[in-house]
């Protein structure tokens, strides 16, 4: 079995996790018990696919705790292009609203172990048609996804991988980070082939140049997470 | 003076342009009668600016003829990094609906001679709050963009620049192809350069790597533009 059903959860339990995610303020208490009723929790160990390209587009899912990888793989070669990690509280598979075909194009995997709250499309639909709220929400969440991607997408045409990886590790500290006394701790664990497969290197070339920024002073590795002492020597973004 | 009005047309005239775009269809009478009084049309000549990274966000443009390029423009050194190309019938502009502040973040440039209609964004806001059919067509619109968007990230991380050369011959085949005897006529003038910005090369790889491609009978020059002869020996996107 690749994932497991968190079965002894209530649907008060369901109706917690929801209120505590990024649009729950954003529901009523009517739409939000119903969204309760509708979805189910699903539990997936690191590394386990929640989907995959050509899985049907069917339904939204609420990360409830740990982190969701959403990466395109290569069929012949299984190279892996990360378009993004998201942390709990976060919506995602929202191209079930909008897609071409009712299919997936990219992937969706446990970074960490996680727990998912899994809402059908068609209750999500219903939803954003009877609350203005969640539609605004969810369309600027998309807009905000564009804007993200067509950068990332210039600084692929623009920048070399150092400046690259510069802008990489200034958005995670941002997402990411947490205030130590000596810089700032980007509380998320990111192996040199994650960080490759985000800016389209390789993970020899991500090691040689972290550690460059180590000896530079710039970053350091503290319980194999990145800790930012300079970001003012860090590309702007 | 960057733009030049275009004063002699009628509401009417607004009106029929709207009316012919790809979201005229979903626009009521009253609503399409509304815009028209609130837009109005620009002219701008080839390679005109018709806006620029941080101008305010404040209208959304509908593209009555003529052809509009998308970028980002790095600030020292001037190099350019194509995000899309649109054609008449096309709205763009739309981040003013979600941007997270109300400025511009890429430019729009018109890549043809184009005549453009402008509607502020808070009638096109309102327009969306009466008219649900407005909404989700915008709505779509931004979803397919954002799949699109995320499509070229995995493409730069995951492909050499033959593979993205050969993805975009496809691609734009598809949306601005014209069948002729021998092919698929790829409609719209692509410099060299322009190919570059747009896949992140320089304009030397893309000559040399359209001419090999030429030479081994899968593309050919007609008129300056590019001629598909054999899209079967295309990279599959």
């Amino acid at each position: 079995m690749l994932q497991k059903r968190a079965c002894d959860l209530t649907v008060e339990d369901l109706a917690a996790y929801l209120r505590q995610s990024d649009f729950g303020k954003y529901l009523d208490e009517d739409l939000l018990a119903r969204f309760a009723e509708k979805s189910f929790a699903v539990d997936y160990r690191r590394r386990r696919f929640i989907y995959s390209a050509n899985d049907p587009a069917d339904s939204l899912y609420v990360i409830a705790r740990g982190r969701v990888k959403l990466c395109r793989v290569e069929d012949l070669t299984g190279r892996e292009a990360v378009i993004d990690i998201l942390s709990a509280g976060s919506l995602f598979g929202e191209s079930a609203l909008y897609a071409a075909e009712p299919k997936r194009e990219k992937c969706a995997v446990a970074y960490e172990s996680a727990r998912l709250l899994k809402i059908p499309v068609g209750d999500f639909k219903k939803g954003m048609a009877e609350n203005r709220e969640l539609y605004d929400y969810t369309f600027r969440l998309i807009g905000q996804r564009l804007a993200r991607a067509e950068r990332l997408v210039a600084d692929f045409a623009l920048d070399a991988i150092s400046a690259r990886l510069e802008k990489l590790l200034l958005e995670f500290s941002k997402r990411y980070g947490v205030p130590e006394t000596d810089g700032v701790l980007i509380d998320i664990s990111l192996p040199h082939r994650e960080i490759a497969s985000i800016i389209g290197s390789t993970r020899e070339s991500i090691t040689v140049r972290l550690n460059a920024m180590r000896r530079d002073g710039i970053i350091d590795f503290v319980n194999r997470k990145i800790l930012i002492k300079r970001p003012e020597s860090l590309a702007t973004a």
